[in-house]
């Protein structure tokens, strides 16, 4: 049994960062919602007005996209299967842990919710029932060594455009990492080339997270249930059949 | 070339409805909103303690699970190779018409606020350029009957448990409309007996709508890039074989 790592890279979650921490629409959003403007999820829907302050700000701000990412695997087979670990990795290098039991709300506010309070709390619900963890200062590629994958792949626009269900069918590793990036912009702030992937292209057209993630957690699906095709080995050079099988 | 149509059908996305209008949780969320209180949709997340004066209230205000579904087909490569036509149906037979152009906002209270504009102007952005249109009215049976499809497939618990890429693998029919429920709980609501759908299971575990969407949606992508298999006819009985191949 092959066991897979989903790890979201990169993805554009993080708090209010403090150089536009009084800007007017995040006190105001702060206020709406009765939270401290330092403990609210940046998001780019809301405080795009002050984004002009921050670098990157065309790609920051996205927890929907770490929203999508996580509702799609933690409902998958794979998931029910006990087949899946997911990690999210954020820009500032949190990495979140998803317990595979989580049950986590479909409602997009109220994933925002839980997620500060993820920030504050370090563990949620609670250190009895850790369902989400966060720890800090961790890079991808900490991560990543510390799952000890035999295969890291990674769901990259750059990298060789590849049938993935021929890929995820040809899979005889034990343990394989998957990265997605989780911006909708740009490229992977990590350095990915210290973990030697497999870069996978899905094709020329940009695609979601949501459509990466889904169809990465399809194949893999899929692949599984296909009948294995063994290749006959040419280890030695056959005598020529006599006559052709008809 | 196959043309799809993807139906959410019996979704659980409705205004509030005139018997709650005036309870407290819906005035105070229409406050905050600025909008009318009969002018917000119904949802099970801001409007529960409201719900016990509603019929079927375990499975009402659910417009996260409409655009869940509308985020996965309008990313899809079915849509960007113009493949597939979306709509979604509602329990009160609201239709809502997508134009594979549009583009919806993937921020969950930007997704809300549209679909209540579409309800106050029938047509969003507007008439000169409709990406969104409501018909009200138009039972699942008028919508699959107008569409004129060949084969009409019910995503459906109750049916036979179908590997998916076989079953798209097989299908030669022009116009196939795929039926997906959308609602959390419970059955369709709308009579499905006369569109004679094959009613397709995807097995035991019940499953979200967005997973639903996803595994149809790359079941599909999937089969069309399998080479085609032709199986042998058994049109006239073979001679035994005078001895068996090893």
């Amino acid at each position: 049994m092959t066991q897979y790592f989903f790890i979201l890279a990169d993805s554009e979650l993080e708090l209010v960062p403090q150089e536009i921490v009084n800007e007017r629409c995040i006190l105001n959003n702060a206020r709406a919602r009765g939270k401290a403007p330092e403990k609210i999820l940046l998001d780019a829907s809301h405080h795009h007005p002050a984004f002009g302050k921050l670098p990157d700000s065309e790609r920051r701000g996205r927890p929907d996209l770490v929203h999508y990412f996580l509702m799609l695997c933690i409902d998958s087979d794979l998931t029910a299967e006990g087949k899946l670990r997911v990690f999210v990795h954020t820009r500032n290098n949190d990495v979140i842990a998803v317990n595979p039991e989580t049950r986590l709300p479909p409602h997009y506010p109220r994933f925002v919710g839980l997620i500060e309070s993820l920030y504050e709390q370090r563990v949620v619900p609670s250190k009895e029932n850790p369902l989400l963890e966060l720890r800090q200062g961790v890079t991808l590629e900490t991560l990543v060594n510390a799952l000890k994958p035999d295969e890291v792949l990674v769901m990259n626009p750059v990298g060789e455009e590849t049938p993935l269900l021929e890929k995820f069918g040809s899979i005889k590793s034990e343990r394989v990492a998957v990265i997605i990036g989780g911006f909708s912009r740009g490229d992977f702030k990590s350095d990915l080339s210290k973990l030697k992937p497999t870069n996978i292209s899905l094709g020329k057209r940009m695609l979601k997270v949501w459509t990466v993630t889904s169809k990465a957690l399809c194949a893999i699906e899929q692949a599984s249930k296909m009948p294995e095709v063994t290749l006959p080995k040419p280890s030695k050079p056959r005598r020529a059949p006599k006559k052709k099988a008809e």
